[in-house]
């Protein structure tokens, strides 16, 4: 199985109980639509997944969930961050064993790690499978900043065979990749996460865009996504147009709240994200609404999307 | 009981083996040392107590082993932060059915939590038992920022009876205890952890000083709070210049792997941090060991201390 780190790798939510209970029918309706739809992998378990707040049963029901929904029809890539790395290891042969193609690890602390800390908590965990291992650098969340020099020790590692970065601040895709692609190797796959500016990412030369909208309503997304591929800068713009109001909730709101909202208004689960993290307001679903109607105009979409 | 929010609340280290298993003996050992130090409070599962990477069930085991140790003769705070509401709810309930006096409360997160979130939170798990609740403010771990709105909001709802503050930027606590003294009430206590700068809070009118090395080095700690307490700058600055080494290298390796390396050096534990934290190399740990020395030299303490 080719292990996905290219293309649009869709990250559905992970419905589940106030308990931390996974709803694993819900979650294999939103597997089964990204399957339909044809998505470059799947993304299970990362932040939009709750992968933080999901025991490692739960994690572990998740998978096997969806394993069984793809069939192995599509690359799945499965997240395994944890504060120690006892358990990220036990989380990563969890998921070998359960027929994960591929490892998705962000450094998550609490005592601020140091860079050297990061690097052993990798090379542990990428030594613990055999699966390749995408690093899962996500500053918003984690609060631990890579620096190029650690991405650089890391990529010597064997399995680890990608990174998911975060969008850099002046959305200067070009410039990033022509100073890490020389110093992490041809083979080595760099894509980005942040719905909003990974099609200037893929025009830039990304290899992959890590998705939330594309966890959700991959038909759109891979319009997009094909469009920025094909280096189309014209269809890109138009495109991106139709997602704009979408992008602007991501950014006052964050996509996790958003995109459980979404799911919400279309009926694809009831759940709500774990408290402390509360559900989008009455007021605030109805932008949701307007949003995902104004994608809905999108033409050439099927009937029933998104 | 009195609850505890006055004076040094000594945090001691959890010791625990590499898959997060506590060792009791060795966390009965240090309590005993807190105990026969007579310090004013005693904060376990902190920072310090590594609470972020213990299970429930090991969390519990810790609060047992303490309970026991101290037999009711010291006030006893327990940390229950945890990513879920539900999981620090089902923590306090667990701490109170086990012994303890009062809980301490961080906004631990992965999304990154609003104000509004964080209140709910809060007034969630402060309702779910009887007993007293510190507010743990600690930006360097959670990354939450409490606004003073929030705080005062807080201090409305019955149990919350405390703040742990974090070290002014400027060291201006008179400042800031002036503006939140009239809005937090009179029967509100406000505490400061950060070592270095907690002989000075006090000084200033603070009410706690929520001390890591209090934990493993109770008294000369209580030296030095005694003195702020007393209000004698001259007796401060004298016993500060004995801590100053000790301080310094908790503000480079921060005060957790400092503290770890300094109860090895002691004897008192050979239990390291949890990994991905490091212990801190041989050659820093020989700085430790300095510094020990030179807080051995504070005179007047018994011939066993530090």
């Amino acid at each position: 199985m080719d292990v996905g780190f290219h293309g649009l790798s869709a990250f559905p939510l992970t419905p589940a109980d106030e308990d931390g209970v996974v709803d694993a029918e819900a979650l294999s309706r939103l597997i089964e639509r990204l399957d339909a739809a044809e998505v470059d992998s799947i993304g299970l378990l990362g932040s939009t997944g709750s992968y933080a707040y999901l025991s490692r049963a739960e994690r572990l029901r998740a998978i096997k969930a969806t394993v069984e929904s793809l069939k192995g029809k599509r690359p799945l890539i499965v997240g395994v961050g944890a504060l120690r790395t006892s358990e990220s290891v036990a989380l990563a042969k969890d998921a070998e064993a359960a027929g994960a193609d591929a490892l998705l690890l962000a450094p998550v602390s609490y005592t601020p790690l140091t860079q050297e800390e990061a690097y052993h908590h990798f090379a542990a965990v990428a030594g613990s499978t055999s699966l390749p291992l995408c690093i899962y650098n996500n500053p918003s969340t984690t609060k631990f900043s890579f620096g190029d020099e650690l991405l650089v020790r890391l990529a010597y590692i064997p399995h680890i065979r990608a990174v998911k970065m975060p969008l850099p601040a002046d959305m200067a895709f070009k410039d990033e990749l022509e100073r890490l692609r020389p110093r992490l190797g041809e083979g080595f796959a760099i894509g980005y996460s942040g719905d909003w500016g990974a099609s200037q990412a893929v025009m830039q030369g990304a290899n992959c865009w890590y998705s939330v909208i594309g966890g959700l309503l991959p038909v759109p997304s891979l319009r997009l996504l094909r469009a920025a591929q094909a280096g189309d800068a014209t269809e890109v713009e138009r495109i991106e147009a139709y997602f704009q109001p979408l992008w602007s909730l991501f950014q006052e709101f964050g996509s996790y709240r958003v995109v459980y909202a979404a799911a919400n208004l279309l009926s694809l689960t009831h759940r709500q994200p774990p408290l402390p993290v509360m559900p989008l307001s009455v007021s605030d679903c109805a932008r949701v609404e307007e949003a995902l109607a104004k994608l809905s105009e999108l033409d050439g979409l099927p009937a029933a999307t998104p």
